[in-house]
């Protein structure tokens, strides 16, 4: 059996944005705005869903984007926030982001995490998570977060991970209503499929 | 910036594995062994944590093979159920595995899924979910699931996911054992880390 292999590649658009990025980004909205623009493109471009994620370090350097590649990848485990936990682990070169807790590192997320990602947190070693829209506001277009329990804020910080909700909420929530008025595919609807 | 890129890549050693097994895997407990000893080939190979996922089709057919890579491969979404679900839907072609809900296909895991491997399976497609050790027999040793649901198993049930626990569970809670004897590192230690 030849073993089959797959590989998390963003989109090519990606890298001509980063290149046109500032070296830094100052504030907290500065960083949730250049996430927001990833989701933005995603829709424009039409490789993959309305959501963007993205690994900040401490003081605001980009380590690595995400932008959710679930259905032109055809792989339901690349939401958003997987892809930047992912690349950033690479260019990092670490499976613990943290390094055993010595340094800080953000993940931003356009819609706050679904279950799986909500579980990915954890193992990552980001210590702090930064939402733009809302849960309700994924749901309100169909968009579901699966089975992610209720006090998954106070679990995240439970582990020392801190989480800051709503920041730039509403520019990240029109995002969402963009996508399903340009006619995006709300997916896996049996199941009740899919966020980020 | 060049774009970092990510490659799922099983061990050299599972192709040898996978090439001496049968066509087909009849009963539950065939697949179940075939993960079980691919979690315990992973240890003795040193590729990986000792936790193993397959997912099989209705008949038997093996579909993808899984092992836990997180600290070689240096990704801590590489669980063995996260591999077996991107390198299936690889296989296949498709984000969800039940292509529509027409095909039944299941997910054999070594041990009972963390937080984020249950959260991905409701978007995988995977129809069964099948068990081998408990969350206690993994916890008796120090790994942690992480912030899973209380009704996790009523959780994919309502989304018309089986789940059945406890196939072979006796040898698959052993390997963990075997794992820790052996002197392997239970990861992650400060952020509690770590499940299948």
């Amino acid at each position: 059996m030849k073993l089959p292999e797959f590989t998390i590649q963003l989109p090519e658009w990606v890298a001509e944005y980063v290149d046109q990025s500032p070296p830094i980004f100052p504030e907290i909205e500065d960083r949730m705005d250049f996430a927001i623009d990833l989701s933005r493109k995603n829709i424009e471009h039409q490789t993959g869903g309305p959501f963007g994620a993205v690994i900040f370090d401490a003081a605001g350097h980009l380590i690595a984007p995400g932008v959710n590649m679930v259905i032109p990848a055809n792989c339901s485990i690349l939401h958003a926030e997987m892809v930047a936990i992912a690349l950033a682990q690479k260019v990092l070169n670490r499976f613990d982001i943290s390094d055993g807790g010595r340094l800080n590192f953000d993940l931003f997320a356009t819609t706050e995490p679904c279950a799986m990602c909500f579980g990915a947190i954890p193992w990552s070693g980001v210590r702090r998570l930064v939402c733009g829209a809302r849960k309700e506001d994924a749901q309100a277009i169909g968009f579901d977060e699966g089975p992610k329990p209720e006090n998954w804020t106070t679990a995240l910080s439970d582990r020392g991970i801190a989480v800051i909700r709503d920041v730039c909420r509403e520019k990240a929530a029109a995002i969402l209503n963009d996508y399903v008025n340009s006619g995006g595919l709300i997916y896996n609807p049996d199941l009740k499929s899919i966020n980020s």
